[in-house]
């Protein structure tokens, strides 16, 4: 009954299918999520746990569903060494539903938005509808909407003023690239709340400087619709009583996730994500491996006559490597893309609000892979 | 390298996998889904539309995942006739988030809310925090909570008092096995809102008596962290200033549910379970088998010594069939989930908040399965 037997693969238990290439995914998110944790998937959809069930047919109130829950999280506290006082959520509504349970979940006098790209920017925009709010804004040195944000709203040394209720940024701007080398600090009593979506488990984070950790799965953990929120305990039960229910983080600690019925599919496979992390040797060993994905890579975009990277050294994204080609070169925008494609390398366009190029180097991506995207990047350089 | 060619069938495009038995899931949601759907969803998780990419990994603003929302909504549109005046729109959090986007969208001096079951009740109970509410309960025959929702609270010849913004109900309480088979009447100026979560897409709808329709996708159509929502046009825009960007219609009604990045793998799926349903027939045919299901299902347990459905015969549910064994044959209620499981029947015990049974006969349970749990009930009704 098979056409071609050479297609198929047995990859660990039980039967898997691999059907035509798979190319490499350099997508800001979704993006490129390990081929393992997409193999044992396709297996559980049909039987999963040999429940005669597919894991998103099984009940969320199932033991089955219970274990792959209380999994994801035990590892993911294990992964990330999140403190016994802190609660793990899964949550819906990605990291834009944030924007607004994050002011909702914390109401106080006023807060203090860092501003250092798109995201935070609408985050800041959100909690206006919520709260009073101060803005810290990257100051840009051109008025070249590609060249906004290319450097941080505070440094290394900024402590943040008394009196915010919190201090709220972005850890790593997916779109400008922009990303955050240190904590920043916040005085006695400040809460300080950190969308890491895009850079989450990209690296080790004292989780214990923090109110609040967001992050959408659709990057670094998994499929889109799911958003993991790391809590502090002692910020529960203090939300807004116009607070809907699905944003409240006191209802979905108190129920474990489990109030309504959560995107079962998503915390199944951030799951798989997560156990896939652990077996490849933690955050430590991939903190490795990213640093020199995205050293390798920025080094190869200096080296170049044709590219450049606009954000300053210091708050480069190890994660989402922004790029563009110099003015001299603008026209072959198109060339470079049909160049790396051809060897099956896919997705790294500039996000469409700002063109030029973007490199995802997210876990998923091998430093194998990075090397074949950068070859593809100085064989086009080298071109005349 | 196979291990079992037979394990192995070529279904349809390309190669898929059945490993091990699959069983009879009567579970009340997430529950039972195609197997096509659940097949093709295996193929696709690793290489979906020649991308060479998974379809959770392609971008939302991808052409590939383009195609597959606008199938999505346009299959949606052919199934249930949706006027064009109506948004479809595909959000997350569940049927849960809309108890509260419903008021939040809707802002009224007062709204009504019919009160049938478990989640009415919850709806009603989360709508208050953002309104002023009336609520017209189902009158209860008895102080047994196994007996409280076991009627409707209007009956075909009512007509809504005006002066309400909206009137509210539950077209099928999953819970208590209460379904409505007429559409309450509304004055002119009245928007009738109505939560079809788990008999979405189980027959013909006259969506223009509507102004919001919602259903969460784990009953019918799809995994759980989706809910569809089909909503007239002349009610967006009118939002509560309040309302959180991720609970707003016109928000997703603006940017055709792409605000943000959606559940791309719960669109997908219910994409598929759309094309399925089309293929198979439609609504109308769909309509035809499930109430077949649940007729020859109550025939069994009316016509049963052991077993009794407490839900009145006029508006029994045709999707979620409660029963429970009389007083007297009570202590044999393992006994009877044992039995049905012996031939891979699973799922069908009732409510965690009730006890007794209840059997979900969603439309990928065929006739034949239902048949097959009627014979395990009448089996075990036979046994001395």
């Amino acid at each position: 009954m098979l056409r071609d037997q050479s297609q198929i693969l047995q990859l660990g238990v039980g039967l898997r299918v691999m059907s035509g290439a798979r190319v490499i995914n350099l997508g800001g998110g979704p993006g490129a999520l390990p081929l393992t944790a997409l193999e044992q998937a396709q297996q559980d959809l049909v039987n999963f746990a040999g429940t005669g069930m597919g894991v998103i047919e099984i009940s969320h109130r199932s033991k089955e569903f219970e274990r792959v829950l209380s999994d994801a999280i035990a590892d993911l506290r294990t992964l990330l060494s999140v403190p016994s006082n802190y609660k793990i959520l899964f949550m819906q509504g990605g990291a834009t539903a944030q924007f607004s349970a994050v002011p909702l979940n914390l109401p106080c006098s006023k807060a203090l938005y860092l501003v250092s790209g798109a995201w935070s920017q609408k985050a800041a925009e959100e909690a206006q509808r919520y709260l009073a709010i101060d803005t810290l804004e990257s100051k840009s040195a051109s008025t070249d909407k590609k060249l906004k944000y290319t450097s941080l709203p505070v440094d290394v040394d900024w402590v943040a003023p008394a009196g915010y209720g919190f201090v709220y940024y972005c850890d790593n701007e997916t779109v400008h690239g922009v990303e955050y080398s240190f904590v920043p600090k916040v005085p006695e009593g400040t809460s300080l709340v950190c969308d890491m979506s895009s850079n989450f488990l990209s690296r080790k984070v004292d989780v214990s400087k923090f109110g609040v950790i967001f992050a959408g799965a659709q990057k670094n953990i998994g499929p889109s619709g799911t958003v993991v929120v790391i809590v502090r305990e002692d910020l529960l039960n203090k939300a807004d009583p116009k607070c809907p229910l699905m944003l409240n983080y006191s209802v979905f600690a108190k129920d474990n996730s489990l109030h309504n019925t959560p995107n079962t599919f998503g915390v199944y496979f951030t799951g798989l994500v997560f156990d896939w992390l652990k077996k490849k040797g933690g955050l430590e060993s991939q903190e490795d491996e990213n640093s020199r994905k995205s050293k390798l890579t920025y080094a190869a975009i200096d080296g170049s006559k044709k590219f450049f990277a606009p954000v300053r050294p210091e708050c480069r994204s190890r994660t989402n490597i922004v790029f563009h080609l110099h003015k001299d070169f603008e026209s072959k925008e198109n060339d470079f893309s049909s160049c790396a494609e051809k060897n099956a390398i896919v997705g790294f366009n500039g996000h469409r609000s700002l063109g030029g190029f973007r490199a995802s180097l997210y876990n998923a991506i091998s430093l194998d892979e990075t090397q074949k995207f950068i070859q593809s990047l100085q064989d086009f350089d080298a071109r005349e």
